[in-house]
C-alpha cells in the first residue's frame, strides 16, 4: 500500500519504449482480434497461449553465453539461477510447445495466438518496446497444400478484418528459387549466398549499381566503410540480375504466367520447385483465392534467410501520406513462410511448419491509411447530470433504464457544477446529457441536451442550417422516449 | 534461425509456475471477457491497457532499494541502470496512468481493463505465477454512489459472466467501521490497530479462542514460535468480540437490518459511516440490486489494511468438492474498495478512487465448480479425409463450402492414411468426417461419418438404442446437404 506521506515522490512516467493504450486503439485492435479469430476457427485452427516467459536456452536465438543474456531480449535469472526471457515472438514458443507436447497432440497440429511480445530495442518514435503479434501455424504437415491454406487464411483473415479486396495482396516466393538461380550462377557456399541475398536485400536502397558491387568485389559507401562483396564473375552477375529483371516491379496477371516465365527460364535445378509452386497454385484456386489475392513474385526477398521454402509477404497496395506531405508505399503489415527446423532445436528430428504473422497495431495503423477504422476516439455513455444529492437514487435508476435498452449511460459522480457536468460529458463525446429537475421528475419526463448537435455547430460544419432545422438541440419528453431520442443522435452520427 | 545440426539439445519445457493455455480454457476466459466487457461499457467505463513494465520505483512497494529489487516482482535493470518490473495488479499502473495524465483526463477517470500481471512467488499446485485480471475503476469521485456503481457492475458482470444470481453474493464491509469499533475500545495507535486487525483475520484458522490470545497478550503456537498479542484489557476483548458475534456468520435478510443493528451498537463516532454507508445502500436500490446481491457484512475483515473506505469482496455461496471428496466452500472469487491514497504517491495530493478486481482464470475455475461453462473441450472442424494428392484442390473447396455457411471445416494436411485421419479427427472432437471418393465426386455427393454418434458408443451412453435407431452413423448425400447434416450433429450433442 501507498504511503501519501512518504517524502519520496517517483515520478509517474511509462517505462522507455513503452505505451498506454486508450479506447480509440484498443477498440480497433479488438475489432481485428476478432475478425481474424473468427476466419481462422473457421480454418479449424485452435487458440494456444504460451506463458510470457521461455527459459533463455528454449529461445534459441539468445543463448545465455554472457552474464546478461539480455541483447534483444529482457532477460532475467530465475531463483534457481535459470535465465529466463521474455518472449519476442510467438514462434519460438510454439516449437517450444510442440516439442514439448508431441506425442499428444494431434498431428497436423494447428494453432493460432494473439499475444504481446517483447524486443529490448532502443526505443524510437514509433518505435515501441512491447506489441502484440497474431501467428497462425501449421505444424507436423510438409505438404504444400499446408502452405496455400496459411496464404489463403492470411487473405481472408485481412479482408475480414476490413482491408477491402485490392487493397492490399499477400507476395509468395520460395527460397529454392533463389538457391537455383544461384546454383546456376555457380554460388553453392552457404558464406557466399548469404552475402548474395544480402547485397539483393539492398536494392531498394542502393539500386542495381550498388548491388552489382557488393555481387563483385564489393563496395565503399560515402561514409568510408567498405563492404567485400561476394565476387561473382560477370556471366553470374548478370544471371542473378536478369532474373530480378524478369519479375521486379512486373505485375504478372496471374500466378500461371509467372509459372510460366520461371519455367520459360530453362533452369533444370527449379524444377521441384516449380512442381511445388504450381501444386500451392492448384490448392489456392481450391480454396477460392485469386491471382490479385495472393500472387507469386519471385523478387521477394526478405524473409529468404530465415524460412526454408515457401515464404509470404502481406503488402499494402495504397500509397498514403506521411508527416511531410509525401506519398509513400505503407508497405509490408504481415509475413511468414515454411519453417522446416524450428522444432528439431529441441527433438533433433525436423518437423515441417508453415506459419503467418502479423502485428495487430500495424494492421490497425494500415486499417487507418486505408480509411478503414475510424481514427476518431470511442463514443462516450449518455450522462446524467447529477443536480442533488437526495436524487441520486433516482439518476442511477434513469441510466439503469438506458442501460438495459443497450444503451451505454452513465451518473455524473464527481462533485462539480452544471457548466463542468457538460464539459465532461462533451470530453467524453457523450451523445446526449440527461437532465432530471424536480419539475421534470413530477412530470415523469427528462430533458436531454443534443451533444453531437453542440459539437457539430462549434465545429461550424457546412449544413449547420439543416442540423439546425432539423434537430432540437435540446427537448424535454417523456423519460420512456429517452432511449429512441439517443439512437437517433448515435444513428446521425458522421 | 534455429540450426538443426547444433549438438546443443535444450529441453522443451515452460518454465517453473508457468502455463500453456489451450483452447478450452481460452474460450471460458474470452466469454468471460466479453460478457463483462459488455456490462463495464455500459456504465461508461473506457477500457484502457497500460505496458507490462512499470519502473520499479512507481510500483511502490517495491522500491529498488537491495541490488536485484526482485522480491514479489519480476524486475530487471534497463540499458540506462533504471530499475523496470512487470507489474503485480492493474491497480498500481492505474495510479501512475492516472498520476501521469491527470491534467487532460475526464474526471472523475472511470476505466476497466483485462491484463496480465505476474507475480515473483514460489509455484506450487495450482499456483501460477502469471495470470489475467480484469479490473473496474472509479478515480475522482469520493462520493459514495461510486462505490455503490462499483458494487452494481461487479454484481452484474459476475451474473453476465455465468454466475446466476444466489450462486455468489458481494459483501461489502467499511474500514471505518471496525476503526470506530477500535476507538471505543481504547485502540488508537496504528501499529496496535494492526495487530488486532491481523488477530482478527486469523479466526477462521485459530478461532476465537486463538484470536482471544492475540487480542490480549499473545499466543504460543504448536511449533512453540510465541507471537506478541495487542494488550487489549478484557473489556475491550469484550467489546470487539460482541461486534464480530454478532454479524459473524450471521444472514441478515437486508443491508437496512444490517444498519439498524449497528445503530443499535450505540457508538457515536459509526455516525458518520452509517450515513455513508446509507448512501451506498440507497444507490444501490436506484441501481437495482438487491440485499441477496449485496449486502453489507461487518464480518468481512480481508483487505481492511489496504483499503481506506468501503471495501468489497465477492464470495461464490456453492459448496463444492475438493480432490478427496470433502465439500469445501470454494470462497472469494474477486475483491476491492476505496483507496484514496495511491496517486497521493506521486502527486502528493491524494485523489479519491474506488474500484474492483476479480482473477479471470479464477472465476473461470468458480463458473466450473458452479456447473456453468463445460469442462468439456472445445469442439473441433469437420474434417474433410484427404485421400488423393491429385484431388486436394476439390477437398479444399468442399472445406470451404462448410466455412462459407459459418461451419468450422479443414482438410487433413498429414501424410497419414484413412485409419490416421479418422483418428485425428476423433481427436480433434470434429462432429462429422467428410470422405469425398471417386464415386461421389461422379455423382456430387459426399458421404458423411458421424463422429459424435461413434464417441457415443463406445463410451456406452445409456441410450444406445435411441440413438442407433434415429442417427445413421454414416451417409452418403447431396455435397449441398453436408451444412444441414452437420448442423444436426452439432444440435444433438450433449
Amino acid at each position: 500500500m501507498a504511503d501519501a506521506t512518504d517524502d519520496f515522490r517517483p515520478q509517474a512516467r511509462a517505462p522507455r519504449g513503452f505505451q498506454d493504450r486508450r479506447a480509440r486503439d484498443l477498440k480497433a485492435e479488438r475489432a481485428i482480434l476478432q475478425a481474424v479469430t473468427a476466419v481462422y476457427e473457421r480454418y479449424g485452427f485452435e487458440p494456444l497461449e504460451t506463458s510470457a516467459f521461455e527459459y533463455a536456452d528454449a529461445l534459441g536465438k539468445f543463448l545465455p553465453d554472457a552474464d546478461r543474456p539480455n541483447e534483444g531480449v529482457f532477460a532475467l535469472q530465475d531463483d534457481d539461477e535459470q535465465w529466463m526471457a521474455l518472449r519476442y515472438d510467438l514462434t519460438a514458443p510454439l516449437a517450444r510447445f510442440a516439442a514439448q507436447n508431441w506425442e499428444s497432440l494431434p498431428k497436423p497440429f494447428r494453432r493460432y495466438a494473439f499475444g504481446t511480445v517483447w524486443r529490448n530495442e532502443k526505443p524510437g518514435p514509433g518505435r515501441f518496446r512491447e506489441f502484440v503479434q497474431c501467428d497462425a501455424d501449421t505444424v507436423g504437415s510438409a505438404r504444400p497444400e499446408a502452405d496455400a491454406e496459411i496464404v489463403a487464411m492470411a487473405v481472408e483473415g485481412l479482408e475480414a478484418a476490413g482491408l477491402a479486396r485490392g487493397s492490399a495482396v499477400l507476395k509468395l516466393n520460395h527460397r529454392q528459387l533463389l538457391d537455383g538461380v544461384l546454383i546456376a550462377a555457380g554460388v553453392t557456399a552457404p558464406a557466399q549466398k548469404l552475402v548474395v541475398m544480402r547485397a539483393i536485400d539492398k536494392l531498394d536502397r542502393l539500386g542495381w549499381e550498388g548491388v552489382y558491387d557488393l555481387l563483385g568485389p564489393g563496395r565503399l559507401d560515402e561514409s568510408g566503410a567498405y563492404t567485400k562483396g561476394a565476387e561473382l564473375d560477370p556471366p553470374a552477375k548478370s544471371l542473378i540480375s536478369d532474373f530480378f529483371g524478369k519479375f521486379l516491379n512486373v505485375a504478372f496477371d496471374s500466378r500461371a504466367h509467372v509459372l510460366a516465365a520461371l519455367s520459360d527460364l530453362g533452369i533444370g535445378s527449379l524444377d521441384p520447385t516449380l512442381t511445388e509452386l504450381s501444386r500451392i497454385d492448384e490448392a489456392l484456386k481450391g480454396l477460392g483465392v485469386a491471382s490479385d489475392q495472393a500472387r507469386f513474385d519471385p523478387s521477394v526477398v526478405r524473409g529468404l534467410e530465415y524460412y526454408t521454402g515457401p515464404v509470404f509477404e502481406a503488402e499494402l497496395l495504397l500509397e498514403t501520406v506521411d508527416e511531410k506531405g509525401a506519398r509513400v508505399r505503407f508497405g509490408s503489415v504481415g509475413g511468414g513462410g515454411r519453417y522446416d527446423d524450428l522444432v528439431a532445436r529441441f527433438t533433433g528430428q525436423p518437423v515441417p511448419a508453415t506459419g503467418f504473422s502479423f502485428g495487430v497495431s500495424r494492421l490497425a495503423a494500415a486499417l487507418r491509411a486505408a480509411g478503414r477504422g475510424s481514427g476518431e476516439a470511442a463514443r462516450g455513455p449518455v450522462v446524467v447530470i447529477a443536480f442533488s444529492e437526495a436524487h441520486m437514487a433516482d439518476y442511477f435508476a434513469a441510466a439503469g433504464e438506458r442501460r438495459a435498452a443497450g444503451v451505454p449511460a452513465e451518473v455524473y459522480l464527481g462533485q462539480s457544477g452544471m457548466k463542468a457536468q457538460m464539459k465532461y460529458a462533451d470530453r467524453r463525446l457523450a451523445p446526449a446529457a440527461v437532465i432530471i429537475g424536480d419539475d421534470e421528475r413530477a412530470a415523469g419526463t427528462v430533458t436531454v441536451k443534443d451533444l453531437d448537435l453542440g459539437r457539430a455547430l462549434s465545429a461550424k460544419v457546412e449544413d449547420n442550417a439543416a442540423w439546425r432545422a432539423e434537430r432540437p438541440g435540446q427537448a424535454t419528453i417523456p423519460r420512456a422516449e429517452l432511449v429512441g431520442f439517443v439512437r437517433r443522435i448515435l444513428e446521425a452520427a458522421p
